[in-house]
């Protein structure tokens, strides 16, 4: 086996731990990290949760001595700046690390690279690059919250194979069976927050918490798009959970008393800036990214979801597909809005399927056009 | 290898063999027979097209005098009565088989069991049953039209993810990528007919015919529900392929200038009873099963998708999905209609799922609540 096909083995593993905290280290990114002393694992670790240590410094602790000499895999650039947690450059450079394979360097523009400079002016030698795709994707919402200050938004719809969300009566509970509806709770828990708007709140009253056994230990912010906060005080959204979770996002035009009422039930109700009477999403984004959502989970209706859309805000869609057929003109379908012609269509990229139970799973992300910006190697 | 499992095997090299004409024998059923002696393969048929020798008469002829003695497995039960060919169960006899290995009954209540009990008179052992569901799906169309007098129908479809089969402007060329467009193609030519309702004629103005390369050696029917005979005299499904294989149904609603103005353009014009002023879909299907129609392709759109459906007469679903989304409230989907409520959906068994290309395509069997018919062993 050639360095390179080492070297990926190694990352593989590291990947796989680092995805091991998945839901649970927002704001933080997963991180796993492997020490190999003579081709052998001599120590792991994984980032486990936001405050708690990085995933280098279990990794070296669990390798102890045998990190002398040894090559630590990281999938992310280690920190050199101090966080919450004592620098991890400095621990690598301790521990006798001859040599540091990381597979994508730090997103923050103001500390990227600083990390290997830092390890490679200790006589480190660093490698950059190694399943850097892979350990991107694992990532994304963490990239897109430190890049763009906003989170990385997934749109989940389940759906009948006609493409309604609930029948002509508006009937949508369950399109899907049991194992759709777990995973659905599984997208929930990895996210920080989960979005709909006032149309689907009214019409289905969804509690939007994460539900799977044992109990998740995170509550993602419940969010209600609702410019004329017309959220009622007796709604699931607000009842299930803890109530400082629930925000209720408004414009100007929501009027004073139902803002009042629905603060008393212990709601967040923010003022948001509106733009054509509705909500300004990128605002909405914007603050969502401010209160540390760097992964919002967008539930609908087809409305919120084509005005998420349409401001450019979507960068992944998750479609439960029911063997069933609902059919109806006038029944709600995953993405409404003034729709788009082929031409202009919103197209997919790395689309994937997969079965849960009887359903369908169809995932794929939003194309945005953008050739795959690399970092330096 | 047990006895039952040669037998499957055999039985299942007889099925593939009776699959290689798929297309190309109706109105008469896919049919293969394989004549094994001593454990080996002594000859092979299929039954290619109406008209042509049985697969029975062509395996046996193949085997010559190995024939005798030897074991005949064929997908379908050999016929006793003088069709367009002498009936097989005499060459059977006469080449001196010993056992006979049938899948699966005919389906015609007046024969069925026929030519089993002719080769038992004749001394010959037969076994029924030996994959019998494969070689039931296999003729399909043949089964539901022999015991329903109506054409077997697949109801097809091209949608983007979020479930439009076009833009909001109407535009719908092309949703998916070439692979599923002949995929499409393969699916017409699998049929002896193939609809749109006038709805769709006008808006999109489709050719209906087989695109395959090579050539496709049949034309199916092309069919247009068109209560009010609104065809255009210049629409593409008069003037590409033969004008006799246009069937233009219409009702007493239709005026005569249109209706001879299309018969003028060599087009069959059907006038058929209405129903809630339209084409009555019951009177439709028996008429094209009198013209041997056993396999209908349904090309949509919604309307006419959504009236086969709610008449019972919508047996299988093909949908292709791209990675695309298109969004629209008013988007054409599918299967429109007044719709139904969760509780009253059409339910899909056997739901299978396949890329070709970039696109997906999901099939299911429309589940009519009937337990499995099998015919007697």
């Amino acid at each position: 086996m050639s360095l390179l096909e080492l070297d990926a083995r190694f990352m593989e593993r590291a990947l796989a731990l680092a995805d091991s905290a998945r839901g649970l280290t927002s704001p933080n990114p997963l991180v796993g990290a492997v020490v190999v002393r003579d081709g052998l694992v001599a120590g792991e670790g994984y980032h486990a949760q936001a405050g708690t240590a990085h995933a280098e410094r279990l990794a070296l602790a669990a390798a102890g001595l045998q990190a002398r000499g040894a090559t630590l895999y990281v999938t992310l650039e280690p920190c050199v700046h101090q966080g919450r947690t004592p620098p991890c450059v400095s621990a690598v450079v301790e521990a006798g690390i001859r040599r540091v394979v990381v597979a994508v360097l730090d997103p923050n523009p103001r500390v990227s690279g600083g990390g290997v400079a830092a390890l490679r002016q200790a006589g480190i030698a660093v490698s950059v690059g190694c399943r850097e795709a892979d350990a991107r994707r694992l990532n994304r919402p963490f990239f897109t919250w430190i890049t763009e200050r906003r989170p990385f938004v997934t749109l989940k719809a389940a759906m009948s194979l006609d493409g309604k969300i609930a029948g002509w009566d508006r009937s949508s509970r369950w399109i899907t069976g049991e194992a759709a509806r777990r995973a659905g709770h599984r997208l929930r828990s990895e996210s920080d927050a989960v979005a709909v708007g006032i149309g689907t709140l009214l019409a289905d009253d969804p509690e939007l918490t994460v539900r799977l056994e044992p109990a998740w230990p995170r509550e993602p912010h419940r969010v209600v798009v609702d410019s004329r906060a017309r959220t009622p005080c007796s709604a699931r959204v607000l009842s299930a959970g803890s109530p400082g979770r629930t925000l209720i996002a408004v414009t100007e035009a929501a009027p004073s008393e139902n803002v009042e009422a629905l603060a008393a039930r212990g709601a967040q109700v923010v003022r948001l800036p509106a733009r054509d009477e509705r909500v300004d999403l990128a605002a909405l984004a914007a603050e969502l990214a401010r209160r540390d959502v760097t992964a919002l989970l967008l539930e609908g209706g087809g409305e919120l979801n084509a005005a998420f859309l349409e401001a450019g805000l979507v960068d992944r869609v998750v479609v439960f597909v029911a063997p069933m057929l609902l059919g109806g003109r006038s029944a709600p379908t995953p993405l409404e809005g003034p729709g788009r012609g082929l031409k202009e269509a919103f197209r997919l990229t790395a689309m994937t399927v997969r079965r849960e139970g009887e359903d369908l799973v169809i995932e794929g992300d939003i194309d945005r056009g953008e050739s795959d910006v690399h970092g330096p190697r």
